[in-house]
């Protein structure tokens, strides 16, 4: 079986040029980063404001299991078969951080035969947008530190400084460290922690920011700690919103690549998809919108994570709901969620798919409830069987809804076309009326509740010492208009990550909030969330290498 | 008077493709980044191999003052010049670092009418050389400790660690800090520091390899510890060399960009001048002397740090030693060696010129010594007399030199045709016979001595008893056939920065060694070596903004 790296280098890249034209951009569009990458100028996005959106398609899945779902290939291989029948499509999605391709192998760049290209330059350093987030972050760290050594004019109370340092790697020696040692002259020692770049707030800030002013606006509003008397201090108190919105003035720039049949994607932006909205940039959605007739896009983690922020966060910043909703399942997932181990997959087991599915009808119930159109998609698997997939089917029509089979992974867009004429149809047929899932206006706790109860199945919330209070100061801060972004397992509905299926009798318990003023949401954590993740005994890096020519080796 | 942001926006930049095509590039020799940035690809430099060298230029100054002496504004009008008699010339300069560009003003592309453009990408993110080197480095820091970590295989004593991290910024927060904190699962808890990028031995690596089989053996050979045993530990232990060089495979490549007068100009790493040998990389000063009948090409700080690594570490690596050395001074710089004050500059003042000669004396002597043509740049001033230019002059022919007047920062390529037509002339009447300071085979002790007395002047050396240790150590490891690089204060010969002017009664101190096996030569510490600068109280970043449209403000 090739790998993914072999098969993007067997295939012939066509010049971005080309790929551009497809959706009516110019080269004075475009700022080129070798032949197949491009930036889309600011004057260009100015432009297509003026033009009508294209119909949006949210891929989102059932929670994940170890048996994987392929979220993102089908992402692709969707975009791959609507342009296949001859509709105008492009791809909306994350690029991929650094740590995670050093760490396991997997990337974010889809698999098989719908992948987007060149995923060696994806994989790594790209157009330099992670680098830059990276560098605003440590900046504004640096900025803060020399505030409180040079004499703390704002009375910044060390103790109380709640923004942290980054770095795109895993590297758990960084989660916890003390800095400002050596004495006087060296700053102010103080407890301090990396986090991975894609759980910096600037990252949820770049895929929500519209424009270079509102990326500077939100800028200027992160909230980077407390003062001696608790009141918030701000980036904007130190007077940097500038100079990090001038070391982010090319990386808010949508980024055009391609995929293996020459569709166009937009790869840009990768926030965490637990501490932040886990969707790639406004920017890029709304560019592709103007230029296609149909957008694919995804939301990080399962449909009551990711799709839930992508509706009840992105969407009133995009000021465009999705025309249609696709949930990804798998036959091998769905018998997890039915209370399988992932070594008994093998063989047919209607029992335990019926079982699982009842995950799947969940989402699909989540979806349906915000008034946009439903259709399941199954990724197939070798092992899937004509019973599985006959019962799968049933199950769906049962809830009323269309599940089509997709093998993009294996046959590329061939293998979505069924899916893309169905999704076509669905769209063309219902139309959607999305209704948010809460009002601004309610209490912080009204929607935390109405999130567990509503998307998550649960009995409700309860809320820690800490967080209650902080809802108290949250609400004399005049934040509580803002929306709840939830930090919780991917794994489960609930906040523990072994309930499979659709457990219902839990409450969920928020023991802390995070705000972040910037990306404009509250965090609530739940259970641990990891923002730094570590290195695995033997790192993917011990197999990757480059040739004297510069050919890749190793990089999945 | 224009700020240099002012005059680099008022200029109108050509494609790249053209300034490439003045040294018979094309196309498909370049990876474009954006229309006025490329990389020069592998394949066009293996091919260029056959090509003989053009003339190298390099261009050194004495020890650097308050007053300033505009190295890198000569070295860039020196290329202007030269095509503006007609001569084919490219020049090579190092790439700024965005620490100091954040935290003071003042930038590493010239200035003026002497400047290397677009100078906003070029101080900012330019083609992300910086970010792989940081990336790469703090890579190797989160394989080490994951390997600690996960079980120590290789029984690395975390208190011998000597590889440390980076950022590229000024935050000396970060000098002394203590990670692995929280419990077990966080990692193994030791003093660490992060270091500025330049001052990463990959930075200077990435600008002594030849090629990327080169750069991947180098970054083997990095020496990131000790075991217990006290036997070094090294990044090729790790088996990590193959991801670090694919981390680096595009940062190796050598940058184009183009002066204001449309020079073609190589500006690729940028190693600090201290702990490493300051001096752009192998790659582009190659390339440039393949393409380009002249090349013009600086070293760090003045003769005796840059030029003495650039002639004894930089050249053997090379295989090409300078065809001419221009040495900078200007006359404030040199009366303040006389022993004026910064604020008693304005008036002439021909015996504290006189009396400061010493300093530009001894560099002329010293850069002799190598058996390379020597001429002097004085670089023009407002308040220089006519009778201090007269006295300067003549003191220069004094000891058989030629002095020439550049007034390239206020008049372009036309200041500096006197002093091209002379290093022309120079070149082609004396023929450059490259002696080197001392030979390999030399002791660890006999080198340091021979650079303390032949080019600082000083009585000798004393050695700390811990660098005693260290050469004994460094003997057994067979390491002693490496070059020595001085990380000594750049603003005397001595190790005391008030020492000015040409003083001779003193020794050097070495506290400590350093090896960089990877970049191949030993640091030798003397007093105290910055590695992580600070921000003032107004960092410049304050005065930085960019607009909606992404116009870049108050960048210098």
């Amino acid at each position: 079986m090739k790998s993914d790296l072999q098969i993007s280098q067997e295939t012939d890249l066509k010049p971005i040029v080309e790929i551009a034209d497809k959706v009516n951009l110019g080269y004075e569009d475009l700022e080129l980063y070798g032949n197949y990458k491009a930036k889309i100028n600011f004057s260009t996005i100015e432009e297509l404001k003026a033009k009508p959106d294209g119909k949006l398609i949210l891929v989102t899945s059932i929670n994940p299991t170890p048996a994987g779902e392929g979220k993102s290939t089908v992402t692709v291989g969707l975009g791959d078969a609507l342009n296949q029948i001859n509709k105008q499509a492009a791809i909306a999605l994350r690029e991929p951080s650094l740590g995670p391709v050093m760490g396991i192998k997997g990337g974010a760049a889809g698999g098989g035969y719908a992948q987007v290209l060149p995923m060696e330059d994806i994989n790594l350093h790209f157009t330099g947008d992670m680098h830059a987030i990276t560098s605003a972050n440590n900046a504004l760290s640096a900025f803060l530190d020399n505030h409180i050594h040079q004499g703390n004019e704002l009375k910044i109370d060390a103790r109380r400084v709640i923004w942290k340092r980054v770095v795109d790697l895993n590297d758990r020696e960084l989660r916890q460290v003390i800095v400002g040692l050596g004495g006087p002259i060296q700053g102010v020692p103080r407890e301090d922690g990396f986090d991975i770049t894609v759980a910096s707030e600037i990252m949820a800030i770049l895929c929500l920011a519209t424009d270079l002013d509102d990326l500077k606006a939100r800028l200027a509003r992160i909230v980077i700690g407390y003062t001696f008397d608790r009141e918030p201090v701000t980036a904007g108190d130190l007077k940097v919103e500038g100079a990090l919105a001038l070391l982010l003035k090319d990386a808010l720039k949508p980024n055009l690549v391609q995929t293996i049949y020459g569709t166009p994607a937009f790869i840009h932006g990768g926030p965490f998809a637990n501490i932040a909205h886990g969707c790639n940039s406004i920017l890029a959605t709304k560019t592709a919108l103007k230029l296609a007739d149909y957008v694919v896009t995804e939301a990080g983690f399962g449909a009551d994570l990711g799709a839930e922020k992508f509706l009840d966060i992105k969407v009133p910043n995009l000021k465009k709901a999705p025309d249609a909703i696709v949930i990804v399942a798998t036959i091998r997932a769905l018998k997890m969620h039915g209370g399988r181990q992932k070594s008994e997959l093998l063989e047919e087991d209607l029992s335990a798919l019926k079982a699982g599915f009842v995950n799947l009808k969940r989402h699909i119930e989540n979806m349906r409830s915000y008034n946009i159109p439903v259709i399941v998609a199954i990724n197939e698997f070798v092992t899937d069987t004509k019973a599985e997939f006959a019962l799968l089917e049933e199950l769906c029509e049962n809830q009323g809804v269309l599940a089509k089979r997709v093998s993009v992974w294996e046959q590329g867009a061939l293998g979505g076309v069924d899916l893309a004429k169905a999704v076509v149809e669905l769209i063309a047929e219902q139309a959607a009326d999305y209704q948010p899932l809460y009002q601004s206006t309610a209490t912080i706790s009204e929607k935390a509740e109405t999130i567990v109860k509503k998307i998550y199945g649960g009995q409700g919330v309860q809320f820690s010492k800490k967080a209650q209070k902080q809802i108290e100061e949250f609400e004399k801060n005049g934040w509580s208009g803002l929306p709840i972004c939830m930090a919780k397992t991917q794994y489960s509905f609930s906040d523990d990550p072994t309930l499979l299926g659709a457990p219902t009798d839990f409450t969920i318990t928020i023991r802390e909030f995070v705000p972040k003023l910037g990306a404009g949401f509250l965090v609530a954590l739940t259970g641990d969330v990891m923002t730094m993740p570590g290195l695995p005994k033997k790192p993917a890096a011990l197999n990757m290498d480059v040739t004297n020519q510069g050919e890749v080796i190793g990089l999945f």
